[in-house]
């Protein structure tokens, strides 16, 4: 099968409905001017064997394909476009396979309201490799940065932390749990849930805001790193699932276990900043909106990503996991 | 060097300047709208050992990867904007090969107005892959598309066809021919011309066009496809650079030659089709832009390719090359 017929059957279907796309028959898509909009673009790349394993099933990796790009723009307050998709398939990679991958972008597509604009299809000798161009919207000037937070803001983070680091243990069998939680934390790993619905929150009360991708402390530290501040995190108050507060009880050493799921990474949760005068405002919003949210620090003038624990500092190695 | 130290140092001097990237330290980029213009986006992914050479010198990697991005925006008679680029390092590019890469970037974004607004940085076990998404603007509504053709429109293509062809063979060490010819051939092939140049020829006249990309017969015949129409393509009629015709010239069939050189892929060239009665005006248009451009056939009712040879039809085994 050419590439033309490939993505007339796989991607075309995709595209339907979109007068953006053109059919996904030109070299281009065209976005028409939304005054009173800016649009939000983000840029992902997934690598097999770096962001997902070699044998996450297809339909699973297209969806985190999905999910780790609309990530961002939760964590911009956007609401979700369109996409664009490259795909750079191994031989491997047959129809079979590349068909189960559609079906798994077409799921994600209904649930978070997305259409395909277009993109390209490659071969490749190497690992699979998916790069998506993600395009919200929000009105002009709403678009919540990493660089606003200013001393003092309280920070907060949705959700629960941890899950990214425990599901890839659990994914690639390195994790002591009972089944139930094997299986619900691998499932976190494969199939993050993007928390678009923060939206109204994030943009009537934070100050700045970035997605946990590379780890809690890590993506704090960006805020504190953009916004020319440091960050205070209290470890003993970040929020854990109790599968998470199941397992950290049957660690050695608590400190460093709690530490490695604050470094950990592929959480998607969203980590913010509010003035201390809006917190209650912003967590009532953000639990009406469904999703809870956790004080779990504070901005502070001296530069830095300072990590407490009952109170007292604490150094850790890293602060999270780069994909690099 | 982690990964944010090395985009701090490689690529944050490429978005300098440009409010749209937020300094590269943000998870998305944001572009305001410009109201009464229509935003052109495409996506192209390159790939070491397919779309370029394992020993291409790392700064013409990266004007290539920019100029064929380009070459989709020329065709749809757009105006460069900027772009989002996604790079899979693998190992052995080091941050001296990275800081060719950026240098070859930091060149083309001059020549061609363009600013760098995000992107991703990764790692990969497999071969380089690189992946870019071109923004440009149209007035609303001016973007030409694949799909405007008529019946009976003149086809017409710019520049020289064949280049990418025996570029491709000048590179990998397989043509005869003189040595200025060859390291001609391999230039073209490793750092195309996008016809930007074009825009108000493409904008005023044509009624569809592409880019050369896969080769002349093959883009020719994805107007006619998204056109609901057929082409019909003179072969003895495709114009050729004084090198290439006298590669022809020593070639023992002829005919099997030129229709490697139409069928090869790569030119970057655009081929585009106009109304009879302007393809004068379009000619001088094109002319008065420093691109001269040559009639190749024309539009038919009939569905399909057809190349002709001194007025007889001539099959071809493939139309073109599909990097699929």
């Amino acid at each position: 099968m050419d590439e033309f017929n490939s993505i007339a059957r796989l991607f075309q279907p995709l595209a339907a409905g979109a007068p953006e796309a053109l059919g996904l028959l030109d070299d281009a898509a065209v976005l028409p001017a939304r005054p009173g909009y800016d649009l939000v673009v983000t840029k992902d790349a997934l690598v097999e064997g770096v962001h997902f394993l070699s044998g996450d099933p297809p339909d699973l990796i297209a969806r985190k394909l999905l999910r780790v790009n609309l990530s961002d723009l939760a964590a911009k307050g956007a609401e979700p476009y369109g996409y664009l998709l490259a795909t750079a398939w191994p031989a491997a990679w047959d129809e079979g396979r590349r068909t189960l991958f559609a079906a798994g972008l077409a799921r994600d597509q209904q649930e978070f309201g997305l259409k395909l604009f277009g993109g390209d299809t490659v071969s490749t000798p190497g690992p699979l490799t998916l790069c998506v161009t993600m395009f919200g919207w929000t009105p002009e000037g709403a678009m919540v940065k990493r660089s606003g937070a200013q001393a003092q803001d309280v920070v907060l983070v949705s959700g629960v932390i941890g899950e990214g680091h425990l599901g890839l243990a659990a994914a690639t069998g390195r994790l002591t749990a009972d089944d139930a939680a094997q299986v619900r934390f691998a499932g976190r790993y494969r199939v993050p849930e993007p928390r678009l619905s923060l939206r109204a929150c994030l943009r009537q009360f934070a100050t700045a805001a970035a997605d946990v991708s590379d780890g809690l402390l890590a993506d704090a530290a960006h805020i504190g790193a953009a916004s020319e501040l440091g960050v205070h995190i209290d470890l003993d108050r970040i929020p854990l699932s109790a599968d998470a507060r199941l397992w950290l009880e049957g660690q050695d050493d608590p400190l460093a276990a709690l530490t490695a799921l604050a470094s950990g990474g592929d959480d998607y949760e969203v980590v913010f900043t509010v003035p201390q005068g809006h917190v209650s405002d912003a967590a009532l919003s953000a639990a009406a909106s469904g999703v809870p949210v956790t004080v779990v620090g504070r901005m502070t003038a001296q530069a830095g990503c300072r990590p407490f624990y009952h109170g007292r500092p604490h150094t850790v190695a890293r602060l999270g996991w780069s994909h690099d």
